[in-house]
């Protein structure tokens, strides 16, 4: 993000105190590492919360992420719950900027996810595509493949030639793919990395970072999950993690034909939205930018490696 | 309540794996102790809820209880959330009772309140009223006037003739006061007693059971809470507990004249509504109730207690 936004204490405590109620601001503290906004700790008499003011998404676009997360929570799963304020809103104005309260939510991530971990994974992110099936609002996934044209057009002039050469590949053969795909779509988080996911022991406490949600086919958001938390260190699939994720999704949201056609193709794609997403942040930083930097280079290879042989989607009759 | 309802484990399983989005059952236990319910523990693969099955509230009168949970959780407010099934709906149907699945909240209740305990407790029941503006439904209080006229009036041909005396003058009494009073209201909590509220720490981590809450007047809801919160052995109130709580309940919500004017009266109307729902389980039990009973001459000191001097609510102008 650009900047980082310090509201003053006092400031903080009136708009609190004043606009919810959540009692009395007992304490606050900024949360490093945030990628897109400007992160708190809040402590009142009432509770514990994480404070969010967005520095660079619009305000029109705010709802959906937010009424998102509301509904989930709503329906049990781990997800911040935004908190509303007495005018009944859940988005508020705090030091010129447009802010949320959620509750926060206790556990810590795990870099380094086993078989079990996993399977936790598949059965949760099947719950919260379960769930979102009743969710209202639509917005397309920031990060689709609208986004991913632009963003490969605005790129390619920067990449070396094989990256180039690898990427005008990538984009004929996922074009050819899509045209003739009928997957079932619904309501995305489209982040799900290790490091948006909370632990609590073997319990999932926490799955945080609805930023990039949006309306798509779920099978990419599967995609996304298993070419992170599967992932070996040359990039390849682990298929002691890939095999327990999706055994657990297909259990409580079973795959459809034709996600299985579309799977090695869906893993690709999920790989190419990243790689194209760190390469902008390399060769196209903006001004003043804080964002930490992720290397676009192990996406790229991810990339690579789903053009092999990848482990397919569970067949129909398959049962834990 | 009359009965104890226990679904089979392969049952609630079902139930739960195939109506709502919260993964696998993975354990369940009764809770006993509940007065009105039957209530269990349930752990799934994604977290850790509460099971209420419904044995004597009508299911018409549910939503209303549900959805103020909801409101107040959606607030901020430390409260269960009742989880929405894939329906989208709170309330579904176990064993053929009316049941819903709320989360768990964690901590233990406090017997032995002091002083900052019920600042706490002041300023979150002052919080709880002015989230619970933006509530949209009503439903009369289920102890209110209405419902203490056909109270006192089966009750009378019990009691012993001095008690009958005392119930027939606090009649009178509380008729006239009703008379004058124009007071604000919403939505109450109608119960708030210790065992309704959980402590992890200095903290609330909890506020239960809000089966007894409807539309009345907010002063009342203050009166229930510091005849219990605030009582001493003898059935007096204690100035230590009752000024802390009042000024922070007051901090938030400034008390208006006409709550200065009734406070005497209310503290006497809530311990009146106690004092003759305990004896109509005393006097007058249903077949069969398994219900814990406490002692109705506790109430019936606390109301004799609250015709003496009371303290007054704080000044317009106090400030902590």
């Amino acid at each position: 993000m650009a900047v980082f936004t310090l509201p003053s204490g006092e400031a903080l405590a009136h708009w609190l105190e004043h606009g919810y109620a959540v009692g009395q601001l007992s304490g606050f503290e900024c949360i490093v590492g945030g990628v897109q906004n400007s992160n708190f700790f809040v402590t009142t008499t009432l509770g514990r919360y994480v404070l969010t003011l967005f520095e660079d998404i619009a305000r029109a676009d705010l709802p959906y992420y937010l009424h998102l997360m509301a509904h989930l929570a709503r329906h049990g799963l781990p997800v911040p719950a935004p908190v509303a304020n007495r005018d009944n809103e859940y988005l508020g104005t705090l030091a010129d900027r447009p802010a949320v309260l959620v509750s926060r939510l206790p556990g810590v991530s795990e870099a380094h996810p086993d078989a079990a971990h996993c399977a936790r994974i598949g059965g949760m992110l099947a719950g919260l595509h379960l769930a979102g099936r009743s969710y209202g609002r639509r917005q397309p996934n920031p990060r689709g493949a609208h986004w991913r044209a632009r963003a490969a057009a605005l790129l390619r002039p920067h990449l070396p030639a094989d990256d180039a050469a690898l990427l005008d590949a990538e984009l004929r053969f996922q074009a050819d793919a899509e045209a003739a795909a009928r997957l079932p779509v619904g309501a995305i988080h489209g982040d799900l990395f290790r490091d948006n996911v909370l632990w609590s022991g073997e319990h999932i406490s926490g799955v945080i970072d609805f930023y990039f949600a949006g309306h798509d086919a779920l099978l990419f958001d599967v995609a996304v999950t298993v070419n992170d938390w599967c992932a070996t260190p040359d990039g390849g699939l682990d298929p002691a993690r890939v095999e327990p994720l999706l055994i657990a999704y297909h259990a409580a949201r079973p795959f459809t034909e034709a996600e299985r056609a579309a799977w090695p193709a869906m893993l690709r794609a999920a790989a190419l939205r990243f790689w194209l997403s760190r390469a902008i942040d390399q060769y196209l930083p903006r001004a003043g930018e804080l964002v930490m930097k992720k290397n676009p280079g192990e996406y790229r290879e991810i990339l690579r490696q789903r053009m092999r042989a990848i482990p397919p989607l569970p067949a129909s009759g398959t049962r834990r």
